[in-house]
């Protein structure tokens, strides 16, 4: 059974990180962060960093990838919210 | 050493979650959802609902709790992209 909940727990890490690919996708294309909250962006991303910190300090493997890939990703759209300003 | 490294789970867990707040209120006020990518939505609320049942498996609270918040939070926000519809 712990490895069901374990493929469960990788499932769930890679579409909440995996969703983010689709946003930074949509905001370079239409060049447009207008309703993409700064807050979130700079909130959610000390978040990541706080997984990412964490997943090293409890030797996760998985909270490493998922967060390294999500911190990329949310920085990717702080840098578009930036650069598009609108 | 490890109730340091739990608090920073909590703090990590309680960012990436409250983090949503401000772009539910951003959404809410401005009525514009346009730059918010639906499949990012649809595929971050699968994400943490199996979150959720992960959770509920390894019976942690903490993921219990940042998971409700944030599904109830992106449902709002997937409401917000149908109804404003722009």
């Amino acid at each position: 059974m712990t490895n069901a909940i374990e493929i469960l727990g990788f499932v769930a890490a890679t579409l909440t990180t995996a969703a983010f690919l689709p946003q930074v996708y949509q905001t370079w294309r239409t060049k447009n962060a207008q309703s993409l909250s700064l807050y979130m962006l700079l909130i959610f991303f000390v978040g990541v960093l706080s997984w990412l910190v964490y997943g090293v300090l409890i030797n996760s493997m998985p909270v490493i990838v998922a967060n390294v890939v999500t911190a990329i990703l949310t920085f990717m759209l702080l840098f578009f919210k930036y650069t598009y300003k609108n």
